[in-house]
């Protein structure tokens, strides 16, 4: 049995499910206050089920719900992880009780040293996802395709990655039970394929660059191999998306339920920034925050930067590139979201800027000696073009601006291991020590 | 001005600090419900101050309280962190305002597959430290160690150290706002250098191996370039070591208020297990838990394993080793706390046991594989000596186990990159992937 058509809209359940895809019905999987999937571009709506594209136009199609009255007295009454947030997430009301990692509420830091540095007087945060289990922010939306994975039957759980994703979709699958069975090429550095494997799933390493891996992906999801996996990437994607909301439900939550004036986030496919400014929304729209001015700027690597070269340009849409950065997390050439974060940074009078390699360092530099937290690249990436933001205005010094730390230092040492290291290697005499002239 | 005298008892005060260390007076540091320095030896009682070591009969000093009522409603309306458990701890009750990296109220992880696994019906629990701030328990130490820092007026705060607690020194330093200065072996693995210098403060290698360091540290103590220094596991190791008393604190709350039936504890100094057992006697104290038995059992490498060995020989003391195992966060050849550690496991009716370099890898391979929990090799041992117990018999499967892990496999990626990687590499076709007999 092939199933090619499961990559666009509605497709056979599979064979452990219900074998509805009517979310109405008793039987069907249940996804809590979601209510079906809409295309972005046209607007066709079609059953919850196992689907990333519109079957009319081919966009991208996303979660649409019918919430009810949802409090912030509920909310805080909830775990202190993201199913605080289940209402507003594709997820069933007793997701919390089903074994999984458990992401979410990671420290929001007020970063007052940082803010002395850069001139900032209107309050300056670190959003900190280096705290989630596997140490990056995938560990939100893995959350969300793992728990679509079980209400569409599937036992394995995949996904096509180059470091961050790998980890955390074979942690997850390890948790919940399920099997795992994640996509590499096969020049990924040994030590991310360390990390990866060390959950004890399946990693298969593709001889190719990371577009055959996702060829080869789309590939076995239509052949009958892959009839019961959950590709978090693919044929998950748009649950998957939805996981990075939580990530503009916890700040405005610990900011006192308010919104930033300014956010800087990362962009790599895109669809985490223009999911937070959805999360964003949502609270808007529930009430939960007031609803203000707020403004959204996207960061990128100068060495991968199509949305910013767009966003310079005026352009609407992006010529890809060929990434050439040590910020592999955020090297995409040709972000899926790239039009929708135009537009959201256009609309709310944010930007889309990048950062050198060195711009990038520095920042990784400037964020661990300033507040103690040791950031990967992207996270590098996010604060050297807060800087340059801040430095010629764009950002206000006097507003509130939140910037995201996605994933861990310990995850990219060696884009900083060739200007990092001891200040002094001295014998171990008070003499020596003080020829060195540190104290 | 030299101050040889301070390694030990009471110690002139710092210049910053008010130059009296009479804790009744107002402008004494305050220490909240900390009272006194006790010797664990002769009880010999002395003001609180930056020494460590009785000046009667070189016994440790240990931190004496002397609690007023505390209830369980006034800790959980604390914050979410270790400073909920402020009151009973060596610091004020405002701690929680100053910057710092909030450590602690880390996921106490119910573990239904590792259970399974090992055949455990009374509940089985991994509390999981490597979602501290810098990944590993030393954030809890190095906490308190901070705030007595502030307390004594020191400007720098410094230690020895082989890996983890350089950078959490280094970490905690930099959103504090102190200088840091921490010094390391020359030999010391480059990415752990890296690690420990990303926070930028001073790094020192010093040519030797760790006992040279730590000689070289004492006689720093002692000279004038050290006056203001603040060692965390030297001149302030009575506070530093209180830290680990929150390891208790949080198990019983997140346990629902009660004391769990087995704990098995790594390790290195035997300090941390020491504490626990402390922490378990406070909540007993305090009438926050209900008394009952509980077991306490140690855990070593048996590369470094002088507490297992003196504890099945039935010895009281321990004769010194030279470490030679993987597990290199607890390779401490003549823990301090042996005698304790010995004790503690006695008096509970738990035991010390070890693990070898294979068991160490195979049970951090199944942690992980199990509850996608990545393990360092601290943890591995940790998990590798809790099963051999409920294989013998010496921990009953029908109790509740709480097991440890003390740090993140991202610190220890050498330890299994030998046997660790991917599970295939194929051409990125369907027919490469079946002949790889995966699916």
């Amino acid at each position: 049995m092939r199933r090619k058509g499961l990559v666009l809209a509605v497709s056979a359940a599979p064979r452990t499910s219900s074998g509805t895809s009517d979310p109405t019905t008793a039987s069907a999987p249940d996804f809590g206050n979601a209510v079906a999937l809409v295309c972005r571009e046209c607007g066709t709506r079609v059953p919850l089920g196992p689907s990333f594209a519109c079957l009319e136009c081919f966009g991208p199609l996303e979660i649409a719900y019918e919430f009810p009255e949802i409090t912030r007295e509920q909310i805080e009454a909830g775990p202190a992880n993201i199913w605080r947030y289940a209402p507003l997430l594709p997820v069933p009301a007793d997701v919390a009780s089903r074994p999984n990692l458990e992401p979410g509420l990671t420290k929001l830091v007020r970063a007052e040293n940082l803010a002395r540095e850069l001139g900032v007087t209107g309050g300056l945060y670190v959003k900190d996802d280096s705290g989630n289990p596997t140490h990056s922010f995938k560990d939100r939306p893995v959350s969300q395709a793992l728990e679509a994975a079980r209400a569409f039957g599937f036992d394995t759980l995949s996904c096509s990655s180059t470091g961050n994703l790998a980890g955390a979709v074979a942690a997850a699958a390890a948790r919940a039970g399920l099997k795992s069975c994640v996509f590499i090429p096969s020049d990924l550095e040994q030590a991310k394929q360390v990390v990866a494997a060390a959950y004890g799933g399946h990693l298969v390493a593709i001889k190719g660059n990371y577009d055959d891996v996702n060829r080869f992906c789309t590939e076995l999801i239509g052949d009958e191999i892959g009839e019961n996996w959950g590709f978090v990437n693919v044929n998950l994607r748009p649950y998957y998306a939805e996981g990075s909301k939580t990530l503009a439900y916890e700040i405005c939550e610990q900011l006192g339920w308010r919104l930033p004036d300014n956010l800087v986030i990362p962009i790599a496919s895109g669809s985490q920034l223009t999911k937070i400014d959805k999360g964003l929304q949502d609270l808007i729209k529930l009430g939960l925050v007031e609803e203000k001015p707020y403004k959204i700027f996207g960061a990128q690597a100068k060495g991968c930067s199509p949305v910013s070269t767009a966003y310079k340009a005026g352009h609407d849409v992006i010529r890809p590139v060929r990434p050439d950065t040590i910020v592999k997390s955020l090297a995409i050439g040709n972000p899926a979201d790239a039009p929708y974060v135009l537009d959201i940074a256009r609309r709310t009078g944010g930007a889309v800027e990048d950062a050198t390699d060195d711009e990038v360092r520095d920042a990784m530099r400037l964020l661990a000696r300033t507040e103690g937290i040791f950031a990967e690249t992207a996270g590098g990436t996010t604060l050297g073009v807060t800087r340059k933001l801040i430095a010629d205005g764009r950002i206000d010094p006097a507003e509130e601006t939140v910037v995201l730390n996605t994933g861990d230092g310990l995850k990219t040492l060696d884009a900083i291991a060739d200007t990092t290291g001891a200040t002094a290697v001295i014998d171990p005499t008070l003499d020596s020590f003080r020829e060195a002239g540190l104290a």
